[in-house]
């Protein structure tokens, strides 16, 4: 049954309360190991109680490893057998990272469930690059199924390849092998076509494990929610819904409205008269107040229905499911969307969230 | 009963939506007619429904009139008898602002109490400037109510006079003919020390009519609030707890704190552990990551703890003079904020709140 991630990237989702989080609906919480361990350290974060005390998040967390972040905000990077090797992007400092590290930051930080850490390379690519990725990826799975033996915490592969069918199938069925408690796709949403990234997820999806669930990492537009899910996948994360937000972006089932146009200015209508959120009680003409006076609420309010309508939107999809009912559920979603303009996907995992 | 306003400058007190305001115990807050004046407009506002509704917030509003804010923010001023005249400072647009005007845009706003305009110059200035100010300020002020009358809002006029007794004297008294809802004592927390703010409460207030509310715009800090609440002052407005809270500075019944500092990297307490607010529900070393890691959620944090300390302080001093012991009340908590260094009054009122 499908569900959808807020990214709380640093230990917090961008400007919500732990108190207003719940209250959009979200059930399962991202955060970034890589983020945590740069700061304030998993240490630091263990000490003062493990994450979940630490964000003040009673509900599961999920911690991505690191592998995106390091490919596209780390500096001076180089990967060998061994460990990834890079400069901090806050303050220069040397880091290594290996699989076992990984693990062990993600103990520390004390997440539900954790990440593997794979070897993400740029797209689009050589076909010998992709496969070398590809293959450490799996090889370095192995080494944190084996560090993570015995801990409570569930543990997910994250299958790489780029766009290529057979690199794809041959990551997914190795990693399969493993007896992960789950599977990522990685790698995509990050600037492939959209028709591109569903393909991707077709001739990867046969080669998961039935009954474990399949996470799209990193995705994206409501459109690519719903497609994805009808594909087989079940868990996404995505810096969308609070990053258009804060940009004054609104998601509603009649396509997104940008709310510091000047025709939302007399406009006394919600974004969306059946949301329950905290937005929803104002006016679009107040809204467009609060971006244009520079007024840090806009962002809250807007990054509050984003998510509320997210979540909405996988309350609706898993009832729909379970009546048998998801394809014209999704053609139905569809159409309001179409209605009007949409923007391009977020690029990838909470990099820059 | 002393009761101080959080500062909702354009319709927002910041970082907080109405349902947060409510929670930190607001009752009555404020708002400006001259930012609201000029963006989004007092018609824009009246046409989505007043500012209550803008807002969404449903308890008293009392909206300042501008006449600091010229002072303070606008461009090229010239005050002449008829009006104040000056240039925007958000686009150079040229305004005129007549006593009548501001009660117009007062009413159309849809405020609770409306507060005439006043004229205010710097201190310190020249007695002949203080005079011919604080003597167009009560000329302006029966103008006001003329304007006024016969409308459902309560209008308080405001004393200027510097820091020249005669002066506050002989405006108070002026104003104290008049017959408003009830009297402001403005032009003070404008840089002259604690002290000299003390004593020019302690000249004017004995001209002000018994029975009607006192209202001291723009201050302050919490010792200045009992201070002057000693001195017969009901009512407070003040940017500090919010500004102060954005930059990192929590009050507490020990003095501030600067969450940025080291010291708390490893804290687990909360700011008070007797605070219901959202951040307390944190440890400072949760509080201090979301200051160095730039996230929107430490300004949002202080400001509700902030926002709470001060109304819970306000609530305890009502009680405390309900029980008829609120000069131990105010000697108990003066010694406990002497404990750590607390920061400067910040400059007068919501100006760049």
């Amino acid at each position: 049954m499908p569900a959808f991630m807020p990214v709380g990237t640093q230990g917090t989702v961008k400007g919500l309360t732990a108190a207003q989080l719940a209250a959009s609906g979200a059930q399962l919480v991202l955060a970034n190991a890589y983020h945590l361990a740069l700061r304030p350290g998993a240490e630091v974060v263990q000490q003062l109680g493990g994450l979940h005390h630490f964000m003040g998040w009673n509900g599961p967390l999920l911690t991505d490893s690191g592998g995106f972040q390091i490919f596209s905000l780390a500096h001076r990077i180089s990967v060998n057998e061994q460990a990834a090797e890079f400069r901090s992007h806050i303050d220069g400092k040397r880091w290594q990272l290996s699989p076992e590290r990984a693990i062990d930051i993600q103990r520390q930080l004390g997440c539900d469930i954790a990440m593997v850490l794979d070897h993400v390379v740029a797209l689009p690519n050589d076909r010998e690059v992709l496969a070398d990725a590809s293959r450490r990826t799996v090889r370095w799975a192995a080494r944190s199924l084996q560090a993570a033996r015995g801990d409570q915490q569930a543990l997910f592969g994250i299958v790489q390849g780029g766009l290529d069918e057979t690199l794809r199938a041959e990551c997914a069925a190795a990693l399969a092998q493993l007896d992960f408690d789950g599977y990522a796709i990685g790698g995509l949403s990050v600037g492939e076509t959209p028709a591109q990234m569903l393909t991707a997820i077709e001739f990867t999806v046969p080669h998961l494990p039935g009954p474990r669930p399949r996470y799209l990492m990193g995705v994206g537009r409501p459109q690519d929610l719903l497609e994805a899910i009808a594909r087989g996948i079940d868990l996404f994360d995505c810096v969308m819904p609070t990053r258009n937000g804060r940009n004054a972006l609104a998601f509603t089932d009649a396509g997104t409205l940008r709310l510091r146009n000047q025709r939302h200015q007399l406009d006394p209508r919600p974004l969306d008269e059946t949301c329950p959120c905290a937005a929803c009680r104002h006016s679009r003409g107040y809204l467009r107040h609060l971006f244009l006076a520079g007024e840090m609420l806009g962002p809250i309010l807007l990054s509050l229905h984003n998510l509320t309508y997210y979540q909405r939107l996988m309350r609706d999809a898993r009832a729909a499911i379970a009546a048998g009912s998801f394809v014209e559920f999704k053609n139905h979603k569809l159409v309001g969307w179409q209605a009007a303009q949409t923007p391009e996907p977020c690029g990838g995992s909470p990099a820059a969230c």
